[in-house]
């Protein structure tokens, strides 16, 4: 070992990952070498032996590439505070607390990335980057100086001072909350208390002795479902997720039935406001119950939702949503208190929502973006965020555009005549043979399909109640491509020679799916339905395509819709334009993902916040060519534009001529005609 | 008239006071030319013709001083802005609005001081400095771009480029009370706000169309009475002063037992927060009232008391001020929103409380020094805040330093056997005839001294009731000089031969101030309770002058108490310190005068939290010296001390020994060794 310029002792210490190297005297503590070398090693109680963030891990063996002998007596023994953490709180073998554990000679000391403070979150796509852990709330443990009749001061200036002198921070200002409970807290725990502090040097919470927990809430608010994701604001675990339907469903099925009840009833955006607000109560209650964490435990809520869903949470009355222009009452990110929202967690716990894009594109598909990233890739990504409305982004990393097209809720599965939300009993998944015509079908909630043998055993507990948005465009598609459904949304009467699923309902006919109790079938008003949603979609992304200028190379599809649609079927319906099937994914919730990365990362803040203020917004209502967008876009996958890419992978029936007997303006006629030459 | 380099005919305008000059087309409006040469003129509404704020006068007549003929024609005729304001809200002759005026040749303009942006309050004692209006709120009017959907933007976003254009305003935030507000008032303006945003960009709230009045409150939390002073931010005229009872009174007389009551009863303070927010609500709203303001046109408060009363308001659990060693929460300014607090003004108006500067002395004591200015001159001045406890700041401009002193209510008239409150029917003024023993009074209420004609029938609607604090103080002080009371403050049983007014009670005397029903006496008791009192008061003021190590120049004495006392029987008694008694002033209510300085200006806020930063906080329980003092105090005037000053106006009566007959150990003895003599 060599000797340092005093004659002490010194040894080599090698910190991996990081590869950081030094050497130090012998009798330094590991974290103090760590944080000499700049390695970046957590910690919430200041190296006092309680919070146990700061373990390592020494390396023992030689290591030719660091030129170190790392060996089992070159660290000291288990000390008092050591062993009581370990004891206490437990310690994977071959970990050490590096505040306690002491230098002894040379040494390789790995940190474990649950160590670090700016830890990743490893996201499971490959494509999407990671989230570093950098949330705008720590804890800090703190011990503060007793009171001294010879040197008056108050006890928060004293808390001040040990936390600039223990922990470097300037306090700006302290919440009221904290000047009433801080007395107490500082006798309570004798003169020892945990801080929450925001990065800007806010005290927003004391505790007595020390606090190692602190949580944050990830919510959407959906126009159906609400859904909060409880994290932990230190490691990035989603450590409890719960959902409700949004209570204002009663006041109206979709959106625009809800600024319209609005409009009929002044002042019922309060009633609106309330329900959404109790129901976030409720749900972060769960949550926490769940988790077995306290609600004082709870520090920040980051909300996304739709421009109304956006306003009725703040309180804001949504009509001017309602009309043209769409005026918003805001489209920056809004910083406030939970309180100001009712909402009961810790009482110096901030909300912040994500700024919305425009009148239509909400603060979800700011979050989207925020958790997808168009803006850092060179293909031109297609990012379609299905609700009531679809709010839809195109571009990449030198543009972006953004706009909503009213789909309305058919593809949710709502407006359909056996059509239910996404839940057990529902048909998500339907073939159809195109020779005997017969379909066969799964639900959710059984993983046998309908001709296996043991489905009606196996579905019996669930039941098959009806068929929901994934199942709607799978069973068109199918009926499309086995020649039930004409490419204009016509379901040929013809066919009922061949099948007698195809059934004669009014002057149109319908689809049997499913015989018996419920009757499950597709009618001709359920294929204008969707093909209004869907012409509605397309049009939209079109536009954006126009204005940009550039096709389609990447299709992100978001939302529950999106999670459990089948990128093939949606191009076989045209929902989308055309691009390569392999580069067309269904990300889930991306909203709750966006909202959980601005929870859990501050830069991420300011990120979407400068990306909302550049994506170019796009107004479908003035836009002209919206109109002949949609037109087109209401055939099957389209009225003129090609689908090179899934006809690689489809064959998709010959377009019929009118001379092939089609009735090109569709329901009524073709019907009648059938239904006279029936009678 | 000159020519301008284009040719345009210019003409030379002088502003007055400022003396600024310059050259101007013809055809310029005043207010332009005013802002260009950088003339101090006010506006709510921008120079659109509604608020009349700019209001300018210009003077006729030749000036050779400026070189200047200033005539009639040479300003434009009313137009019809000027003629609307005019004929709906007034003008007084002479005067213009620079707005609509326009210059038509040369001109010297007066612009009156109630139409400088930072004009200053004149305060009514020469020796302190005027206010400048400089309040952390004001009012813009703006004309806020319509929504357009080619270029969607949210309401409050257009409202912040319309601040930035039309007033170089940055809005760094919004209230949620804003953005939920703010949609309707632009609508129902017709696009044309008024916003109230504070010195640091936060916009607090919206009014539709034109909004010209802005009002804060000086609130001032007494141990026995608040007050609240309803103040015009814009001109910094007190509009109305209303004042109430602290109810916290029920909780207990003095500010011990109100701590004692909380000890006792935990959860207490909640009772007491209660009781004196609900209070402050109802002030406010009398205030308003009487004045016929909005309460949403309060948009401020600044509030100030005694470190118990500071924390109660508050809501912190003042039990640490109970015991040593006197911990404040916080000695640092409090700056919250009044709806934390739960005072109902504008929802988006901030409350200020200044900082407290030890455990005993307030931010009532920061006010006063903030409203008297003892840190700005050179003589060393004594400040005293008597309330039930006496607060003392002592120095000048090179140093100060704080206590506070146990006094206890005597002073103010509480726990004396006749005492009250300064109330109608109080005896506030006393003289006791040296030969006779006869007293003479004046009560509260009633002109006329209870010796001159007509004094019954005058005195007969208040009655006479009882004696105030200043009351106890003059008759004392008679007494003593009288030779009733001895310097020791013995009540001299001998007397009674000269006068039926000194009589036996038990084993000591007392004198009888007034005959009837009631009677008022002064017992052994009552002087043994102000001997107590102003033993403490002057013990902590000579505490401050060793520390300071300089004698006393100056005294204030501040507060009700102060305000009714006569500087010579102060000194006559002893309560403070030797000094020059044209250097004695009775300044009132100088904490409410501080609050309402720290309302008006904002940068005071800034001063006062450095001074108090910056005085240096004395614990007298912690100083030996204290109860020597204290001691040596509790003789007319003092033991020991020296009264040269005084006694350059009063003949003090001479020592007696104990030689003399007079009984140094006091109470008991005396009065039984008379007793046995008598009997």
């Amino acid at each position: 070992m060599p000797e340092s310029s005093n004659g002490k002792e010194e040894a080599l210490i090698v910190f991996t990952p990081s590869g950081k190297r030094g050497s130090f005297p012998i009798g330094t503590k590991v974290l103090d070498a760590a944080r000499h070398l700049g390695v970046d090693i957590d910690s919430v109680c200041g190296g006092r032996g309680i919070c146990g963030r700061c373990q390592v891990q020494p390396s023992l063996g030689d290591f030719p590439k660091f030129n170190v002998k790392s060996h089992a007596d070159h660290i000291s023994e288990f000390g008092a505070k050591e062993l009581r953490y370990k004891e206490k709180r437990g310690m994977k073998d071959g970990r050490r607390l590096s505040c306690s554990a002491v230098i002894e000679g040379d040494l390789v000391i790995d940190v474990p990335a649950d160590s670090q403070v700016h830890k990743q979150v490893v996201r499971k796509r490959a494509e999407v980057r990671n989230i570093e852990i950098d949330p705008v709330v720590r804890l800090h443990y703190v011990e503060v100086e007793e009171p001294d009749m010879h040197h008056p001061s108050g006890d928060l200036e004293r808390v001040k001072t040990a936390l600039k002198s223990q922990w470097d921070i300037d306090v700006t200002r302290a919440d009221l909350p904290v000047l009433q409970t801080l007395q107490k807290a500082l006798r309570d725990g004798e003169w020892k208390i945990t801080a929450a502090v925001r990065y800007d040097g806010e005290l927003i919470y004391v505790w007595p002795g020390f606090q190692g927990n602190a949580y944050g809430l990830a919510v959407d608010i959906g126009s159906t479902t609400m859904s909060v994701h409880l994290t932990d604001l230190q490691t990035g675990e989603v450590v409890s997720s719960v959902g409700a339907m949004n209570p204002q469903i009663r006041f109206g099925e979709d959106l625009m039935s809800r600024v319209s009840y609005v409009m009929m009833n002044p002042g019922g955006e309060q009633e609106m406001t309330a329900a959404v607000q109790e129901t976030l109560n409720f749900l972060a209650g769960q949550a926490a119950t769940e988790a077995g964490v306290d609600l004082t435990e709870i520090l920040e809520l980051v909300l996304v939702g739709n421009p109304i869903m956006h306003h009725l949470a703040l309180g804001i009355n949504p009509v001017e949503l309602g009309w043209a222009p769409f005026a918003l009452a805001t489209n920056s990110a809004v910083e406030l208190w939970a309180d100001e929202i009712n909402v009961r967690v810790n009482p110096g716990a901030r909300a912040y929502f994500l700024p919305c894009v425009a009148g239509h594109v909400g603060a979800d598909a700011a979050a989207v973006t925020l958790a997808e990233g168009p803006q850092y890739r060179e293909e031109i990504t297609l990012v379609v965020d299905v609700g009531t409305n679809a709010e839809i982004v195109l571009g990449n990393k030198d543009r972006l555009l953004a706009c909503s097209s009213p789909t309305g809720p058919a593809l949710e599965g709502a407006q359909i005549s056996s059509g239910q939300r996404a839940a057990n009993g529902a048909i998500e998944r339907v073939r159809i043979d195109p020779e005997t015509l017969e379909p066969r079908f799964k639900v959710i909630g059984c993983d046998l399909w309908s001709d296996d043998d043991g489905f009606e055993l196996a579905s019996a507990k669930v039941g098959v109640t009806g068929i929901c948005g994934s199942g709607i465009i799978e069973v068109m598609a199918e009926m499309f491509l086995a020649g039930i459904m004409s490419a204009d949304g016509i379901i040929d009467g013809s066919m009922a020679e061949k099948s007698d699923r195809i059934v004669p309902e009014g002057r149109t006919f319908s689809y049997i799916v499913r015989r018996g109790e419920p009757e499950i079938r597709v009618t001709q008003a359920d294929v204008r339905a969707i093909q209004l949603a869907k012409g509605a979609l397309y049009a939209g992304a079109q536009l954006l395509v126009d204005k940009l200028g550039k096709p389609v190379e990447r299709v992100v599809l978001a939302g529950a819709f999106g999670s459990h649609i089948d990128p093939k079927y949606a191009m076989v319906l045209g929902l989308v334009p055309d691009c390569d099937l392999d580069k067309v994914v269904s990300v889930g919730n991306a909203a709750g993902t966006g909202a959980r990365i601005a929870l859990l990362n501050r830069k991420a803040r300011g990120e979407v916040e400068r990306l909302v203020a550049d994506i170019e917004k796009i107004e479908t209502a003035v836009e002209a060519k919206f109109q002949d967008h949609f037109v087109g876009a209401m055939a099957f996958p389209h009225k003129t534009a090609p689908y090179p890419n899934l006809q690689k992978v489809v064959a998709l029936p010959a377009r019929k001529t009118a001379q092939d007997g089609d009735d090109s303006d569709g329901t009524a006629g073709g019907g009648r005609r059938r239904r006279r030459r029936r009678g």
